[in-house]
């Protein structure tokens, strides 16, 4: 296997190359940290948004989705905290007038010596094989102890300067530690500040009356402001949920790894509201439910896992994350949060209007409990694009580049070949097109060999291959290639719709997250 | 019937009650000129996108769809014009300090000039009955002459002023007609000013690189920088379409109508790329299938007429409006326009590159001319929307509110109902709904007799009321109520997903667009 740094840049190149992932306005050489789906990753991000909505909304009977807009009332995010406390600490470097993240330069330098223990400790590993015991190793030898306590010295004093909004000792830590800008090597810093990472912008033409507005930065808000027109208008019965997706912006300062960490960002999120006092029985079930559709996907059980917060955000009283394996490592996918009645109680304070519910059964009014669950949208394509992009080595010795999407999710369902261009073929293939293209996507190609084009598609992620030969012609049958096994069956024309359906179809999938 | 006026706020307060649309953050009172989809909403706002994505890009085989960032480089609007002439003239009322649209101040005042000549003539048709000859009537009385000609006088002064951007002419205008603040009364104006009504905000948090970027306002622009991108990893030939839908952004001073302008709004939009020439035979077809394509929703041809743009836009050689009638008459629903090359050459000039295409069958280099359609989907939304809202007097003299979606559009499906809460029937009606729930949205309602179930769905355009009875447990039999002529039949449960399946599959439905 490659290097994962290398297989990483295999990932973004395949994502251009194929059209499914161009830098946004790429003719003027790119925004940063915005990218543009092209035409098979708008199919692929929509397929996986809608693999979301029916698992959450359709097949749910107590979910119902809405769609609320970017610009929201500027009260929302002074009552949701994010106009006073959606910050990151900043540090510029007077020499460089480069601006950075202050606690990433601390985490930074803490992992750097993170790793002269972690060097020290694979060393000891090769030489002590099978017997060796990392615990007491790092125990009892001196250096590694010394780095590790250096290093858990740095975070603890990090972590207690940032709850308490302690920035001149961010800056005394930073000096301190003697850190200097990587690019420079200057340790000529001015103080540090915190910056909003909401994008501002301004409502209405007047200038003395224009309305100072953001844009979101989350989804869940618009869905807070709207808790009571659903519940009324819908007859929703606690609990129940209500989700949506949709765009959300964050003025990240170190914005990076591709589509991980956009400042344009699609969110996949539901609220369920809940009685007070059953949030953690939902937050567990929220949990499972989401890890059971996320493996219906098929990626691997292997590629996730639960990391529980044990810092929690000032809304919560339980979270956790989703996290997959990243080429770049383990990071957060999704995010289950018990959000209590923060939330719609700020709404209620900031508004002067009750956001309560009446249940019937208890005979009393109460602001519900909220469960979150939260994901990128941006990220699941990633995790889900990366995943599946092998480099194969065949039988005979070739090598070929397949993108083993779960076909359900994949772009194009089918690709329609004639074995060569002419003797009625091309007729025959295009008729098959327009007989299946009604039910899903499918493309046709005749240029090249058909060799050539089997690993176009492959390369496309496209699970079936449809060859049109001069048998065809005779016996109405065809082959079919399927794209992980490249195994070929001979089946006959009137069968492909039924046959692919079941394949990609979401019920099958499906079934697997229940 | 009722008066136009009352019919489109009977709109509203319907769209508002069922679920459809709520005023954003209307807990703060809402935000001028933007809304949100609720529950009901957001499903009908999603199935009108993907009906318009099924027959523009799944059934096109010379079509893709993208999914462009809102965020663009800030020379991208430089390229496309709208920096320098996105702009509304304005003026303020030093009095009120309420600011006015200069042209619609105007606009506005000759209108009230041809309604008093209007109400001459209706009085005359009424005198002289059907041998009235509206014509020879305006061209030989005096009084209505002088009305249309000092009409049409103050027009063409009007666009002349505009077109050359004789902003002091504009004001003189409104001074010399003693044109007033609606509201006050006051004749004291400042002078009249351009304002652009893209929204702008910063990118990145140093004061000193931030960038100033706008949100998009309009979606094609997305397209055209992509072009190459598209073309080549696609390997598309000319002649060839790509697609897109999302939000675009207007910081519209008069932003009025519920959701027909709003200041953040959807569009669906395609660029066809065509060899020059080629543009004005791809712009009647594009304009044909177009129409088509609308009609195909079922809402009758008579609402729909073609308006043929006589100015033009500086971009366009070619541009029409396929305008429907909404509830205050004959507006724009979908535009389709002949851009020539002027986008693909201007980002060609600001950029520096080439944004060519390589005619193999002519083997010459070319830029592509544009041919591009784009309808505006929450336009549609009101436009299904308030034409489907009726209220019907029944046989028995009763009267019911149905809305008469397009079952293919409709929010659900299918509402399943147990005729008591009793005897087992819940049971099997909830069984039918996780059965059906698979391929289509239903719900399940028990609350209420079962006369007033019917009246709430048929209040949110379900198309099918399926009632289980005591005969359902015998014979696995139901009724199946049909929403617009509350015709109910007897057919077997395990009829139930085809019969409903064929209704409301767009495969009916689109066979008539083609």
């Amino acid at each position: 296997m490659s290097k994962p740094e290398d297989f990483f840049k295999n990932v973004i190149s395949h994502a251009k190359e194929y059209g499914f992932i161009f830098p946004s306005s790429e003719v003027y050489d790119g925004l940063s940290a915005v990218y543009d789906y092209g035409q098979n990753g708008a199919e692929l991000k929509k397929n996986l948004r809608e693999y979301w909505w029916k698992a959450m909304v359709q097949l749910h009977d107590n979910i119902v989705g809405i769609d609320a807009a970017i610009l929201m009332h500027p009260t929302t995010w002074k009552a949701s905290g994010h106009v006073d406390a959606f910050n990151d600490p900043l540090i510029d470097n007077k020499d460089s007038k480069k601006r950075f993240r202050a606690d990433t330069l601390v985490e930074d330098f803490a992992e750097k010596i993170n790793q002269k223990a972690q060097k020290e400790i694979d060393k000891a590993r090769e030489r002590f094989g099978d017997a060796f015991d990392e615990e007491q190793f790092v125990a009892t030898n001196a250096r590694v102890k010394e780095y590790k306590d250096k290093q858990k010295a740095i975070l603890t004093r990090l972590a207690h300067s940032l709850e308490n909004n302690l920035l001149a000792d961010v800056k005394a830590l930073i000096e301190e530690l003697e850190i200097a800008d990587p690019d420079t090597g200057s340790k000529n810093w001015t103080d540090v500040r915190q910056f909003n990472l909401m994008f501002g912008t301004k409502l209405g033409a007047s200038a003395e009356n224009a309305m100072d507005l953001y844009l979101r930065p989350e989804t869940a808000q618009g869905i807070f402001v709207n808790f009571l027109n659903v519940q009324k208008s819908g007859r929703m019965k606690v609990p129940f949920g209500i989700a949506q997706t949709g765009k959300a912006f964050r003025n990240e300062i170190v914005a990076r790894q591709f589509i991980f960490r956009m400042r344009e960002f699609e969110q996949m999120e539901m609220q369920f509201f809940v009685r007070p006092g059953d949030e953690m029985k939902w937050y567990e079930y929220w949990k499972e439910t989401r890890l059971k559709w996320h493996l219906s996907l098929g990626l691997g059980r292997e590629n996730y896992r639960f990391h529980d917060h044990e810092k929690l955000a000032h809304y919560a009283n339980a979270a956790a994350d989703i996290e997959f394996k990243f080429p770049f490592g383990f990071k957060e996918l999704e995010g289950i949060h018990s959000r209590t009645d923060f939330d719609l109680k700020a709404h209620e304070e900031y508004s002067g209007k009750k956001l309560q519910y009446f249940d019937p059964e208890l005979n009393e009014n109460y602001t519900p409990y909220v469960v979150e669950t939260s994901v990128g949208l941006d990220r699941l394509f990633l995790a889900v694009f990366s995943n599946s992009l092998k480099e194969e080595t065949l039988e005979d010795g070739s090598t070929r580049t397949v993108l083993a999407l779960p076909a359900v999710v994949s772009p194009i369902k089918a690709a329609v070949l004639p074995l060569v261009k002419k003797d009625g073929l091309p007729e025959l293939a295009k008729s098959i097109v327009e007989d299946l293209k009604w039910d899903f996507n499918v493309t046709y190609d005749e240029k090249d060999a058909v060799g050539r084009r089997y690993r176009r598609q492959d390369a496309l992620g496209t699970p079936f291959c449809i060859t049109v030969d001069h048998q065809s012609l005779e016996d109405k049958t065809v082959t079919i290639r399927h794209r992980d096994s490249m195994k070929q069956d001979r089946v006959s024309v009137s069968s492909l719709r039924s046959l692919i359906l079941e394949e990609v179809g979401m019920h099958r999938w499906l079934t697997n997250s229940l």
